[in-house]
This record gives C-alpha cells, structure tokens and sequence, in this order.
C-alpha cells in the first residue's frame, strides 16, 4: 500500500516499494486541495507503475478550512517563512494513514509506503520520524490486524533524505519526474508556479543533484 | 468537540462534555454504515443539545468493505461470537478521531470527546483504553498545536464503565435514549433489530440499570 499524493516523494516510495519486491496498491486521497493537479499526476505515476489499484478517497477537508491547501482565501506564501507555513493542512497525514490502514488491513496488506521527508521539507510535524512512530503504535493497537499479530509495518524510507538523494533514487530507479506535481498551486495541465515553497525546495534539489529539472512551469 | 455518532454512547458522552461547562460542536462521520439511520439520531440528538455546529463528514468506507457494517454481503451476527466480531470496521475509531482532531486544530478546540467503552462492548481494538492512549501521544505530535504545547485533549469518560452504569448517569442528565440509535441493522425509521450484538449490550444495559428501555424495535 502506497499512499500517492502524486508529487515527487511519493512517486519516488512507490519506485521503491516495487523496487523491494512488492506489488503495489496505491491510495490518494482529494481533501479539496488547491492542487488537485496532483490526483491526475498520480493516476499517472499509478499507471505507469503497473499497480495492482490505485483508489481514490474523498474527504472534504476544503469544508473545515484552516491551510492555505484548502482555503482560497488563504495565500499560498511566495517567500520563505519561519515556523510551520501556512500550508500545514491539520491532521492531514494521521488522515491519510488512517485510510491507508483502514484499506491496507481489508486487503491483507502488511505494509504502508509513505513519501515523508522532514530534511527538506516545510516543517510539517506530521512529517517527523517520532510522528511515524506514534502512528506505528498506534496502527498495531488500533486493528484486528495487530491484535493478532500481523500489524501494518510503515515505511518512511525518504524520511532523513536530502531531496537531491530522493531525486538521484528515484531517477535511478526510472521515476518520471516530468509526470509529478509538486507546486502548490499547480494549474490544471499541471504546471508548477515556481515560487512557493514545494517548488522552490523542488528546484533546489534537482541543481543539489546535478540533474535537469524536467518541471513543466507555468510562465515557461 | 464531541464526536456523536447517534448512538448511546455517544450521546452520554456529549451529556457530559455539556456537563463539564463545555459548549460544543459535534462530529459525526458517515462512512457507509449499513445502520446509517444513526445519523438522523445523532443530528435529532445535536440539535436537541444546542451544539454550536454539528457536522457530517463523508469518507467512503463501503467502498472497500471487509466488515459486516460496511459490506451489505457479509451479515450482522445475531448470535454472540467469540473474538472481534465481524462488525469490526477496519480503522475507524482511527479515521473518526484524525477527522475530529483536524477540525478540533483549525477551530482552535482543545478537547475531543468520545464514547468508547471497553466493558460492555463488542471486543473492538479501537476501544481500549491503549488505543486512546496512542492516539491522544500521535495527535500531540502529529499537529501544530501539539507542537506549541496546545495539543487537543482526549477524553473518553465511558470508557472503563458498565453500560449500566453508562444509562444512568446519562439518564440523570436528561439524555433521550429514546431518540438513540444502537441497532447494527436498524431499519430506515431507526427501529432496532433487538438480536445483534449492539442490541444485546445495549438492553441488558437498561435492564441491570432498572430502568425502562425506552427503544423502538422493528418487531414491538
């Protein structure tokens, strides 16, 4: 089980899970992102990695407001920021996981690939490695699954990577970076703004890695 | 934040929250449940304690099935049965408590009520006193509030209660079990079954609290 938000990280934990000898399901999820963009990037990544289902689970984030992901009243920040940014979507991953859990233990699935990173990320603090602990423990109290001693093990493999390292990986492994969608403000043929901060770390990890940044941008 | 799924529980719960000074909002999740008359009981129940806002939010757990609440295949046991019962639905206390701590974080609410109760309940995982454990660690964690020391609180008073003990502290606070929905198969007006699991607890509940059971079954 693969959760695919359709951005770079993500496609590059389901390169690897196919890479470790898995057959993959994956889940993405529609909260109402102001980059919806990225759902059709990852049926993409989903096709073209041949996986067994891609699902996608509706929740209606954009109804509770409260980022700038879901409020379009709220900027998405064109300039760095101290702290966590105004993009921190609340609970957003403990959402995610929780329906990747739900349908992994449906399925038999003893194993959750997630695209975390907290080296060159936001801030998010639900992107942090004692926050994937938390949710290990709780995912084996809180199923069938793990009472009976078969709970789902998670998988954060790019969580202490740069994102040069993610970038090098995943080129290694044959992602298609072109297909991915990281911008916050993607339009909807995809193309990235740029400016906030998932491009710009983004950008500065394909020149960290010395590699073409094959990003399709909107003034381009 | 209270999260209401119209059942008795549930609605002891809010009781409480209300008797505890707090003035709420109430959350209730449909997710496919076979016995979605619940939801009309919980807004009946929401509405009846002047909740500030009482909200549904949809997540489509019928659409993977693998419980008998979810699955219209698999049938709702009228027998008792050893182990977690089929009506186990994979992850959902998971999923309800991540829906009510992202829209308890974007409100600024401090507090999540619950009715989970391990004693006189049907074997679930996610209603152990461990789980609400784990969970009220990884919502400290997974969120922006935790992370500047004003993480949401758990509270989960029932949850080492008998449901004796459950109906009459609820019925002290004046609430309408009449109004309540338990039944797992309860029929479109919410009349219960009076055979299932949530049947079975819920009128040896009344009867070891001496009190009436005021519920409308289908056959009466």
């Amino acid at each position: 089980m693969v959760l695919l938000s359709g951005g770079l990280d993500s496609a590059t934990a389901l390169a690897i899970a196919r890479e470790e000898g898995f057959e993959c399901y994956a889940l993405s999820v529609d909260y109402g992102q102001r980059h919806v963009a990225e759902l059709g990037a990852a049926a993409r990544l989903a096709r073209a990695a041949g996986v067994i289902e891609h699902r996608v689970m509706r929740v209606d984030l954009a109804g509770i407001g409260g980022s700038a992901l879901t409020d379009p009243t709220i900027a998405v920040p064109e300039a760095p920021s101290s702290g966590i940014p105004v993009t921190y979507v609340p609970a957003r991953n403990t959402i995610m996981l929780a329906l990747a859990l739900a349908w992994a233990e449906v399925l038999g699935s003893r194993d959750i690939y997630l695209g975390v990173n907290v080296l060159d990320s936001s801030g998010y603090p639900d992107c942090r490695p004692e926050f994937i602990a938390a949710f290990q423990r709780l995912a084996t109290l809180a199923t069938k699954a793990g009472v009976e001693g078969a709970a789902c093990r998670l998988h954060a493999p790019l969580i202490k990577w740069s994102k040069a390292d993610i970038i090098r990986t995943g080129t290694r492994l044959g992602v298609e970076y072109a297909q991915t969608v990281s911008c916050y403000q993607a339009d909807d043929e995809g193309r990235a703004c740029g400016r906030c901060d998932a491009c710009r770390l983004r950008r500065a990890g394909f020149e960290a890695a010395q590699l073409p940044d094959p990003t399709r941008y909107q003034s381009l």
